[in-house]
C-alpha cells in the first residue's frame, strides 16, 4: 500500500467547491471517479483545502492509498489524460503513510485578484472581482499590513467556522497593481471560514476611501466580525499553493 | 445623423469569430442585435478587425451610424447590462462620419500568449496555447527582430489572404516571459491573414530548438509560406488595440 500526494490546479468556475457532494459535481467526485476508473480501485482522495464553489486553485494537495502498480509519478499523465480541461493534476508522488494533508503544519499561499475598471474585462470575468470606482492599492497595502504576525482573526471569518482556535499567523501580505489589475497576495499558516475572503473585503472598502487605512487595526482587535468589511466574491480567490514545513527535508519531497 | 465609434472586449471562446455569420454566433451579430433593441433602429456595425473563432479582443472597433438621441458617451452603458459577460463596449464616443475603421491607416497590436509548462494551467487553457517542452524565449526574442520594419511578409500568410499587397511594416516586437507564460506582443500597420499566428507558430518553433533564431531571416526572404512554422491555435491570440494615426489631433478622438 503507497501513499500518493497529488499537486492539482483547477478553474474552479464550474465546479461546487472542492469538497464531494451530493450532486457529484465538486473537483473532489471529478477526481475521485478518475482515480477509480484508471487504479481499478475504489479510491477516495483527502484533499487539504476544501475550497468553495467559484474558487481556483494552482496547487491545492490530495493525497490516497493505493495497491496499484502503475508507477506513482506517471499517475499524473495517465489521469490529465482522462480529466476534463479544467481540472490539472500537476504532479503525484509518493509520501510517507502517515502524511495526512490537513492535520499537518501547512503556509498555504492565497491570491485575491480585483479588476478595477469602469466595465468588467471578459478574459478576467471568471477570475477577478470587478470594482469599478478608484480603488487605492497602496492605502490596501498599508492596510494590510497591520494583518502580518500571529492574531485572533474572529473579525475576518464567517460563521460556520469549526476550528477550535481564531488565532492563526500571516507570514506575508501585500497588495500590487498592474494595470486594471490589482492583487492581494497573502501568506500564513492556515486560514479561518471565508477569512481571505473577509480580509479582501475590507481591504477593498480601505482602497475605496470607505475607511482608512488605519481602520484594519481596530477591526482586528474588536474581534467581531461585524466590523470587518463583506466577504468579496469566490471567484476572485486562487488558491496558490500549500507547503508542509514538517516534512520537508526527504521525508517527504515537496 | 451621428457615427459612433465602440471600442469592444471579448473573449473569443464561445463566438464563431468577429464577423456576421448565417448562425448568428459572432460576436458583431451579438452586438448589433443589442444595438437593434437599444436605439431602435435597424443598426449594422463595421468592424475594424475580423478576428477568427477563438481568438479575443482587449480593443477591436466598431463603427455605426445613427439617429437615436442617447447620448453617445452613455450607449456602452446601456449596451453592457444588455450584453452577455463576455463581451463589453469599453467606450463610445461620436467621430467624424467619413472615418472609417477599416479602410483607414492603422496601428495594431497582438499578444500572442504560450503557457509552457510539463501540462497547461486550467485557468490558462482559454486563453493561452500549451506547449510543454523547453521554450528557449530568448532565442524567440532574438528570432523576432528580423522580422521589424518593411517587409513583404508572404511567408507568414494563409491562403485566403485578401489584400492587394503584402508588404507590412512591424513597429515593434519582442518576447517576454513570467514564469511558466510565454507572450509574444507585435505592433504594426496591419496583419495578413493568419499572420500573427504562422509569426507565433514559427517562432515557437526557434524556442523549440527545431530551427535557430536565424533562420527566421531567411524564412522571410524566401517568401514562401511552405517555408514558416505552423499557423498556432485561435485561442492564444488577442487583439489588444488600434490606432488611427491619422484621425488622431481632434477630428477623432482616441
Amino acid at each position: 500500500m503507497k501513499r500518493v500526494k497529488l499537486t492539482v490546479a483547477y478553474d474552479g468556475t464550474n465546479f461546487c467547491g472542492w469538497q464531494t457532494q451530493v450532486n457529484g459535481n465538486a473537483v473532489q467526485d471529478v477526481l475521485n471517479r478518475h482515480l477509480c476508473d484508471l487504479l481499478g480501485e475504489d479510491v477516495k482522495t483527502m484533499g487539504a483545502s476544501r475550497t468553495d464553489s467559484g474558487v481556483h486553485a494552482r496547487g491545492n494537495v490530495a493525497v490516497f492509498d493505493t495497491d496499484a502498480r502503475i508507477p506513482v509519478e506517471k499517475i499524473c499523465f495517465a489521469l490529465n489524460a482522462r480529466l476534463p480541461e479544467d481540472i490539472r493534476v500537476l504532479r503525484s508522488e509518493e509520501v510517507d503513510g502517515a502524511f495526512h494533508p490537513r492535520f499537518t503544519q501547512t503556509v498555504k499561499t492565497y491570491e485575491y485578484c480585483i479588476w478595477n475598471d469602469v466595465f468588467a474585462d471578459p478574459m478576467h470575468r471568471l477570475y477577478a472581482m470587478h470594482a469599478y470606482g478608484n480603488l487605492d492599492d497602496r492605502a490596501m497595502d498599508r492596510a494590510a499590513q497591520y494583518l502580518l504576525g500571529e492574531h485572533d482573526f474572529v473579525s475576518f471569518c464567517s460563521a460556520g467556522n469549526q476550528t477550535l482556535t481564531t488565532v492563526r499567523t500571516i507570514f506575508e501580505i501585500g497588495v500590487r497593481r498592474e494595470g486594471c489589475l490589482v492583487t492581494m497576495r497573502i501568506r500564513g499558516n492556515g486560514f479561518l471560514y471565508n477569512m481571505v475572503r473577509i480580509i479582501a473585503g475590507t481591504l477593498i472598502e480601505v482602497g475605496q476611501g470607505k475607511c482608512s487605512a488605519e481602520c484594519v487595526e481596530g477591526i482586528l482587535t474588536a474581534c467581531d466580525r461585524s466590523q470587518a468589511g463583506p466577504t468579496a466574491v469566490a471567484k476572485g480567490l486562487t488558491l496558490v499553493g500549500i507547503k508542509y514545513p514538517e516534512w520537508e527535508g526527504g521525508r517527504i519531497r515537496l
